[in-house]
């Protein structure tokens, strides 16, 4: 590669989303918690879990509907590994006490946000690790004043 | 009044940003929180934080930097009071722990964050309120692919 082109940011989402990337849903993940791990531990748990939904969202048959990212500190170190939702014009979310054995349901919770205008899935049909573990929301930006 | 008109969200700022519209910060209120009060207490501890940051700010001198908005629950229940610091192209963090003692800090602090682009405020420059408070924070969306 040109080393004078930078990468993109690693694990980053590069394909085709089934949405608008305007109105897009993200799926960030804290590639740095620790989980209550080891310091020196390689690969961390948050990128244990951020590849590990990577992996599993290419093998998907059907376009997907919401990036995944990754995000230094989420700032939920007592209760990660953290995952936030967000997207323009939607509520965004904060989940934790996550970890690899939660990548199925993160992609069902995922892609029910993704498929709502205003993040606002509803609370039967969040996935129990949403319901449990949610740290905090934040409504969207209200329009310009 | 005109009852045929709705009435702007009670508490909803109303006033003049220093800041343009479309950059603008804001101070999500979580209006419906009890801080551990008895449910039947009225005004909630939340509401009686945002009625104090309102008029807090209204005496204030300069034209305000962000907006002071109520929410409704920001689910972060066990260590309310809570606010959530938001704006476009910007990082959002949502703080627990506070009360109406926090008013002036809360004040100076999201200030300094609505002075910044991205939302990120030096850690010497955040209040102490906001460095022990802090719930959770979440990336601004990536820009569309």
């Amino acid at each position: 590669m040109d080393p004078s082109v930078p990468a993109a940011p690693q694990g980053t989402f590069q394909g085709t989303l089934s949405e608008s990337g305007d109105s897009a849903a993200t799926l960030y993940v804290c590639v740095t918690c620790l989980a209550g791990e080891d310091r020196e531990t390689v690969p961390r748990a948050g990128r244990r879990l951020h590849d590990a939904l990577a992996d599993a969202q290419r093998r998907q048959d059907e376009p997907p509907r919401f990036r995944i990212v990754e995000a230094e500190c989420l700032s939920n170190c007592n209760r990660g590994c953290s995952v936030a939702l967000t997207g323009p014009g939607r509520w965004s979310y904060v989940y934790g006490d996550l970890g690899e054995a939660s990548v199925d349901d993160l992609l069902t919770g995922a892609s029910r946000y993704a498929a709502t205008k205003d993040g606002l899935v509803p609370w039967r049909e969040r996935p129990v690790i949403f319901r449990k573990g949610v740290i905090a929301r934040i409504p969207p930006s209200p329009p310009p004043v």
